[in-house]
């Protein structure tokens, strides 16, 4: 019996670990989908820093908790909050069970899609929609009609499905993460069981991590089975304020790392930044017309004004859609890297 | 060199083996301090079944959600809750700070412990005890305050801490169940941020896993500082139907096990009992009344009535304290296994 490593062997070896270790390298360092910058570098050093056993920021895995809002930060936002489609697709779809919807307000507006008449109709007309088309159901019906719709719907600029207009850094962000025993939460001013119809399978974050806004349920046995009822009183608006209140409610410990994109977020960003240790505050910024959209201070959907003024301030970091992310969604294929 | 492994030496590795093996056994053999009773035999079954990769009734880990009732399911709740004596003591405390007490009720009837006078006050004189010592201050004060009290106060019966009088056979259970990839709740009528102050230490459940009664917070900052307080608003009262609503909310899936042992339990137990698959409901039957309480249906604290007739009729696992527990509490020695 011969050696099988053989010299020839041996350089073969040799030869296919020299292609195949640069490969590996890249396949194992955290955030591809990230250019070399400021934001990756703040996000790596933080998870080192309280992951590492010896560092005098270290963490115990238990109070690793990170938490992300949705809408802007997770997936895309423009031109409207995708749950306000969602909303308005379900209108249209009831609206033969409905025919006095032909001439209510604001129901008349969203069949002839009159968006001066629903700009009119504001927060209360808003709150007719979601009380018409997100409850009065059980719980399990509600899965059912996201799920659905979601499945069904394609976004009127990509026409892709809303569940991959989400952004890959993000998700990678989410992975490296979990990898190092971090709990991730989604904390955001969507309803929580319509973020619950695809959290866990878009972005790994199961039922019992999704916070947001919530209606007021009713346990109800009919005929000896039990269900439970959403009713269209609001039980907690999820936004500003309402996200530490819910974060304190829901977890109980204060996050480490926080990650928003509007004013909407600014309370839970303080309120993570106000505890001791080593914390990391970010904001997604909506830079890049080309591949997304570029909107900030002045933009009606995912306002960023005081929050940004206050990122600035604080040393918060500062995530440039266009500069920092080599793709954005899932189905592109990622730029090459910049030369720094 | 000679072999170390003699035949002398492989003799006394087979006798070690020998003896050892009964003991490991022994050690890893799960709920030590239950009788080997129908009881124990239910919770076995149903764990077996629902781990075992080849079985129908297999359930993936991540819905493998587990609920415990706390007050009298996992921990006693005699003379009256323990949170109740908690609040009485609180109101002793804040005397000094509040002389109009001495003359209003109901915590005139606090300070002079009138039982009589507490129970004419009812449940809106409760609110008011609950409001002065459970609200009006931040998360985090409360937090404080409840730890002290836990760490000082004494059982009047057993002159031990209250976090002492846990069910050794319930600890053991939520250890055997968290082996096999259980997520373990509690899901309880007390107040959430009271029971998170010991929930951690004395029972393995972290913050996020405990669900109960809770007040509407509101977030403030004062000179930049955040802080979180609590109101006297009853946001959610985590009673009956409060259960399968707080568990739908909190958790968003539906669990597999769920234990209790009062008729405020019951309707967590149907909701629990009407999913699809295996499940268990199981209730904590107090029966004895010399190393614990005896009381069901008629007791003020803890009725038991409606739920024990559902139990029996739907072949629910009834824990007969006396007949199946070999203790009660840890400090307690464990008695010998019946003869069956």
């Amino acid at each position: 019996m011969t050696n099988p490593l053989s010299t020839r062997h041996r350089y073969g070896l040799a030869l296919l670990l020299t292609l195949a270790l640069p490969l590996l390298a890249q396949a194992n360092e955290p955030l591809p989908s990230w250019h070399d910058g400021a934001a990756k570098k703040s996000i790596i050093e933080f998870v080192q820093a309280v992951t590492d056993q010896s560092s005098k920021d270290f963490v115990k895995p238990a109070e690793r908790i990170a938490v992300f809002d949705n809408d802007g930060t997770l997936w895309s936002e423009q031109p409207a909050y995708f749950e306000l489609l969602f909303a308005f697709d379900e209108v249209k779809r009831n609206a033969p069970q409905h025919p006095e919807w032909k001439t209510t307000q604001p129901f008349k507006a969203v069949l002839e899609n009159d968006h001066q008449a629903l700009a009119a109709a504001g927060m209360e007309g808003l709150l007719k929609i979601f009380g018409a088309t997100h409850t009065g159901m059980t719980t399990e019906a509600f899965d059912d009609y996201a799920k659905t719709w979601l499945s069904q719907a394609r976004h009127p600029k990509t026409g892709k499905p809303y569940t991959e207009m989400i952004f890959q850094p993000m998700l990678e962000m989410l992975d490296y993460l979990r990898s190092q025993d971090f709990k991730t939460y989604i904390v955001s001013g969507g309803d929580t069981a319509f973020m619950r119809a695809f959290a866990e399978k878009v972005y790994g974050i199961p039922p019992e991590q999704v916070i947001g806004t919530t209606f007021v349920t009713a346990f109800q046995l009919k005929d000896g089975q039990p269900s439970i009822l959403r009713t269209a009183k609001l039980a907690h608006n999820d936004d500003g304020p309402g996200k530490p209140e819910s974060i304190d409610a829901v977890i109980g410990r204060r996050p480490i790392l926080a990650f928003g994109n509007s004013d909407g977020d600014l309370q839970m960003l303080q309120w993570t930044a106000a505890g001791s240790g080593k914390r990391l505050m970010g904001l997604v910024h909506h830079t890049d017309a080309k591949r997304e959209w570029a909107y900030d201070r002045q933009s009606s959907v995912g306002k960023l004004d005081k929050a940004l003024d206050q990122a600035k301030n604080n040393g918060w970091t500062i995530v440039d859609m266009a500069a920092d992310w080599r793709r954005i969604y899932p189905f592109e294929p990622a730029a090459p890297e910049q030369v720094q």
